[in-house]
């Protein structure tokens, strides 16, 4: 049975870190919320999440289905399927590191969030405005630059060579940061032009991953959604600046 | 040789939820920053963290050393420890499932240190204060329903009874939703007053918890540091409030 995908339609989000590694590995699976035909929407998450009944719910999407388990949560989904779909090092030690790595990304990605909804996820992003400034300038200035100089330096420190994250091959931790870079550049364009030449080996693991057969096809399709200002990475012009 | 747990000293944190299983566990483990004798402090923590050759150094800690192995992030170093430490379903699924319930916790624990920090880690608290109570309101009154609601549902939706959030043994999920209620009840005693009856399931699992002879003892030495207002749990009484 295909591996099912829950999470909200219309945005990239965090499902889109388990989507690349399904699209990189090439393999069948169904975006349940935009599956064609199915006309589920996100209804189905949705009762699943409220189910009384179901053991074990998820707290909230994306999670994945496999026959009657359900994993919830971008790192865990992705270390429970790195070794299936070939996207980790088969080494046990190995792969406690890259989940590591992976919640290194889950943190920045819960920082992004933050930049505009510092207060509150129930306010609008212009009832918080203001804060939203003062974080953002200080994500801006500190975060972003804490974040990607130590993927940048773990980089140049593996021991199997700097074009990959980890190991000598491929794994999720790389296409997660991809999505990164792509995604902070969406956001703050100004502030990742200026921080970009202290990124060298990032820019060019980014620029490996995007021109991967599958990773291409895929980000050519309609499968891949555009950037926009429902989702995590959102590109409000008076949040970015030049550090 | 003995697991080597590396976090600041003189604060519970997030390394707490590691020594709660290690020591849940009753066996050796060497508190490194706190070591009698090694007079080490965290300068060993720190140095590691910036080492330049270190393949694959932590981002931050908590971190454990289990030989040549690092594992970073708590969700993650409880992931490695739980079957060896007995505190986790055999099970494969059920340790996915574990650990979903686990990065469930590490949201919330996030959450929690951003209702004093809502701008900028590195801001003090009284320079952010006015947005720490906005944000502190809003945890409060929708944050703490929505995730000790569903902790309550899941504990009452585990098929193996409602004593255990997975499985129908003790394990490291169960250990960390103690610490969990034990801090929010230190912040915001007023809030969790005002919702403490709506978590019959998780109040008994926090007086379960505390009771066991392993736990018991480790309350009671002088391991187990006092919550305080360096940690993540904090109690400012002007930003606690009844709901």
């Amino acid at each position: 049975m295909a591996y099912e995908l829950y999470y909200w339609d219309g945005i990239q989000g965090r499902g889109e870190f388990v989507r690349l590694a399904l699209e990189e590995a090439g393999i069948k699976y169904i975006d349940v919320a935009r599956e064609p035909g199915r006309g589920m929407g996100t209804g189905a998450m949705l009762e699943l999440m409220k189910s009384r009944s179901e053991p074990h719910i998820p707290f909230a999407p994306p999670f994945l289905r496999d026959g009657d388990l359900i994993v919830s949560h971008v790192a865990n989904i992705l270390f429970y399927l790195g070794p299936k779909l070939g996207l980790v090092p088969a080494d046990d030690k190995l792969r406690h590191v890259a989940n590591g790595l992976q919640l290194t990304i889950t943190d920045l990605v819960a920082e992004v969030h933050d930049t505009h909804h510092p207060i509150a996820t129930s306010l609008y992003y212009e009832d918080q405005k203001d804060v939203a400034k003062a974080r953002t300038k200080a994500f801006i200035c500190e975060r972003i630059p804490k974040f990607l100089g130590y993927f940048e330096q773990v980089l140049h420190q593996n021991p199997e060579g700097s074009r990959h994250i980890i190991g000598k091959a491929l794994s999720y931790v790389d296409l997660s940061l991809f999505q990164v870079i792509e995604g902070l550049r969406y956001a703050f364009p100004k502030a990742m032009k200026a921080h970009d030449s202290n990124y060298p080996g990032l820019n060019a693991l980014h620029d490996a991953v995007s021109a991967r057969p599958n990773i291409a096809t895929y980000l050519g399709s309609k499968r891949r959604l555009a950037f926009n200002e429902d989702g995590i990475f959102r590109h409000y012009p008076e949040l970015d600046l030049t550090p």
